[in-house]
């Protein structure tokens, strides 16, 4: 089988082989619709298990839609959800949280390698116009784990994020589209990362890490999730076949799947960056906690790779040529070291 | 096999075996993400093919986003939706026409059967405020194919619905999350009854059909799909892995099968209606043109053919006791002939 | 002086002398901007004594604005709004309550004479679909008071449909952009039919009644008025120089002004009412109760009105055909006896 | 008469005499309500006049009313607006551009003294994603002219940054707040500044300018105006009594009041800005081309400022102690010279 260079995402494989069968297993006879399935009422009790604690889950099949519903049930229309600067919900959602929330402000921070700085966060917060009439007010933070730029926040990062917003008041939400290989990283638990370190609603990301597409709204607090129904519904993103979604999110959990996916996809990413960063004239922007490389490159050698035939995105957040590569549950081995030696043979031809 | 006593919606049976298939087909390597893959590419072709005249097409996952979306085209926030009273967008999407076009209003018209009678929509339009800044301003019509009641428009009907519309400037959609049974029905082209009438902007259904989620908004203006990508996107409505929805559409596209599972849904139907209308004390509320009978019972049979196994919604729109009976694709004769059995049972043993 | 035969609405008249020395008298030195003024700071006051009760007062400049920013603060984006299907938010206000509830849905419930029926309140609410998904949620109840028709809920009345609202956990709103002459109608007190009936928000209406352009909107339940600060600066509707618009609404509180004022107008609609109907082929179509005649008169007679000087409209939501004649602060006797003269002798002279 | 040191605003002033009897002038009679009175009328006219060419003017009563009623008609829900980081629309209107938008994206670009530099205009422009659907698209570019820092941008800057928008297709609008100001103080005509330049829709602000509340929103391409109607409308801000409204702008305007008025404003901050820092210790943040002078103090001055009863906002969006010190129409040499005085005083005494 020939190597496959195409490195542009996570989201160009496919799914797995375990989902796809999930979704052909849960194709027998019919189902109540709207989530009244035997499916779905398993998966409650799934994610509960996982998380080790009372959670609502709402599946839905996009992570833009799981990012927009979970901040609008945070913020109100005059709110202001604090996030990084290159935050997906800021930059790659075409207004979606805009929309949802009916028109709620994101402040964008800044923050070395895409995690806010606490220190950045409280100056935001202290300085916010609390109570001034016109102003929008403080009401949620967002944090992307991993980050939009390839690393993980600590348990104590992220605790440390959601003591200062808790102290204030404000909710804070979790964009975990890659919240797998994020904790594929850490090897902590589910709990540290999210409810035991003050996060209230977590997007759940299975789409990035095998899923066909499926993604789930995890409320940690009951109470924020009372209209969640609604909201959904409203968006257009209630599924009247939900069996179909919420198997494919039963089979990734299935006997830790998930991880083992992500656990792959983080090997393939780190063996990825060793190849290329012992090549002279390639160093790394960020570190590499998970499965994406952002790799600083000779201007020259990215349409050669290109002409080689590796597939990736050109990173316009950085200084100089910097190229994101991204591995999934579907990268090999072969996959990785071709590219390392296609690298090689490029940088040495220059 | 036992008998399937389900007839609670055709979106309460799963996908069709070559729906499955073509998903799994689909999960072959990597593909572009978002929608520039190959089978999206092909879909906008076979939907040419299929209308017979050059449109765009955007394949979602929910008939609600592709209602709400293809309205949100239509409509400025200040514009009137106008629609009938049980119209699927009036009543069953929580509010989501008016979240995605930012507060416009829908009318809601009666008429006979589902379908929005031609004085009546003359009427609504020439009393309603035109020019004057007090009132939302006509926008567009919304005309459900197979209609709410399970009855059909022919293609003379949408065209003089469209007629009227279009002399006052208003653009027409067609909520067609039945669309199919609503052509197996009429026996005419799919262009016949809609751009070819008048129509702008179509809602293709495919889950109701045997698509496991997928639905097409396709555009017969393409003026009016301008900016149509970026409300996919903000309402978070775009698929990373566009593929597996593109794919589902084209196998139900293939050979004309789509028409072939709908034919038989409405086969299904009609052998329901006359086995239950042969029985003393049943008639129907609604002339069944496509898979929905809306049968009027005994008030005391509907818990007797719930304790009987069967499943079916009782209906609120109605003049006295009414239930509503839908079959689907894969809805077999023996389940019809069961069903009628245990009516005809129970009805005697009153 | 000539008399006048402007009945076409009381917002036709100007202000009353007393609203405009106001605004002169408060126009001397600066003052804190945005409502941190002493005339501001008197209003609460005012409203508390008025209505014998704790309250929070927001002044704004229009109805339209009074009304759909209380609404916001009684519904969510996924609520629906019961009110006649003749009120203001529902056909007059071009969809606003729509934007700045961010969607909400206005649910038209039919009533004789403008008034909102027990009965049908409690149907619809029956009927409502409460805690499913697919439907929007009852939210709230808005009354009018005047009605659109000219006459009043008696305290009684009011306090029916509140009792139906709230015993189902709705908000309910009062549209009093005429409750000024619903009061002077009735004879009790401001609280008999706003809090003590169970109204938790009022739009007090000022401008209909001899004010330049104020309203206040009243919350009778604190809780509900938390964020409304917010709320009305983002609709653009929070005065930097407040003080002009507070100063208004204390002129007319003043020594009960307001209620002279608008018992001046009911009583000259009354004169109007006696006087037409009098003549031979004119009757009333509504009650009067208020400040409105509406009168149903030959066809003939319509343009000979015009032809006469009358101004005022036809009225289209009526059986046969209906002209609607408003009266106000400044409307004299004289005024009223030249148009019965005036309608006396072109019917005669048909 | 004693010196006003209240420096807080040109809101803490009152209106103009000329403005109140106008007010007063215009309260004969009955008049058309909602604009179709005789002194809307005259309104078009007169800023036609004003600005030599044809236009649409629609009168509302607040600065964050016209600003984001007028961006709402340049900017569909999905499109971006790009501002200085301190302009009002960002940071003091409470998100009300996102509310009439239906939530559009405001970038924030920088630029010394409040003016978006013509450089960061082009880059932000460059770099924002034009046709991937993913990103929010540009639609519009907003100047504030005077700008929130006090200074003026010229006709040429203004050509400039209007020319970048022109050339990629967006459209211009500028919050003229204090237009009068920047008028005064560049001496060019009024069009040299707006439709000369570049600019489509004009925030002309009068009531920081001596009325008691009225802003004219004034199109001078009418194309963009067609449904500003029903964005006024719907957003509450049709004034029934709208005439009070147009006498307001029109006695601005006769004679040119209005310059007269922002010009002895502009002269009154000149005053000021020269009397302070003639004082060792007092020194410019910015450029005092208007009505604002912006002063950097010793940080023990400020309270010693406040104890001598001069009133004033520090400002936040400066490096160092910073005092915001506005003058208006009602500013008198005597006042200027008083807090001269008082900082001298207060200095010498530390």
């Amino acid at each position: 089988m020939a190597a496959n260079l195409d490195f542009s995402s996570d989201n160009a494989a496919g799914a797995t082989p375990e989902v796809l069968s999930a979704v052909a297993d849960a194709n027998h006879g019919t189902a109540m619709a709207y989530g009244a399935d035997d499916w779905t009422a398993r998966l409650e009790a799934a994610f509960a298990d996982l998380f080790e604690t009372d959670i609502a889950v709402f599946p839905v099949a996009t992570g833009t839609a799981a990012n927009a519903l979970a901040l609008s049930a945070l913020t109100p229309p005059h709110g202001a959800v604090y996030c990084h600067e290159f935050a997906h919900i800021a930059v790659d959602e075409c207004g979606a949280p805009e929309l949802y929330s009916g028109g709620a402000k994101l402040i964008s921070l800044t923050g070395a390698h895409g995690r806010i700085g606490a220190g950045t966060l409280e100056g935001a917060l202290d300085g916010a116009g609390w109570g001034v009439q016109h102003h929008v007010q403080p009401a949620a933070v967002s944090l992307t784990q991993l980050t939009e730029d390839g690393t993980v926040y600590t348990a104590d990062q992220v605790a440390e994020l959601c003591g200062i917003a808790k102290a204030r008041g404000l909710a804070v939400h979790m964009d975990g589209a890659r919240f797998a290989n994020a904790l594929a990283s850490l090897g902590c638990t589910p709990a540290d990362i999210t409810w035991r370190a003050g996060v209230d609603v977590l997007s759940f990301g299975g789409t990035k890490n095998g899923a066909l597409a499926a993604e789930a709204v995890v409320f940690f607090d009951r109470d924020k999730a009372q209209d969640f129904l609604y909201r959904r519904k409203r968006g257009g993103h209630l599924f009247s076949k939900m069996r179909f979604l919420s198997a494919q999110l039963l089979a990734m959990l299935e006997g830790g799947r998930w991880l083992d996916w992500a656990g792959h996809a983080n090997a393939m990413a780190a063996r990825l960056a060793d190849g290329l960063t012992a090549l002279d004239g390639i160093t790394l922007a960020h570190p590499v906690d998970g499965n994406i490389v952002f790799a600083r490159v000779p201007e020259t050698l990215i349409d050669r790779l290109r002409d080689g035939g590796a597939v990736f995105h050109l990173w316009p957040y950085a200084d100089g040529p910097t190229i994101r590569l991204v591995t999934s549950f579907a990268t090999r081995a072969d996959d990785v070291d071709a590219l390392i030696g296609l690298a090689a043979s490029r940088l040495s031809g220059a």
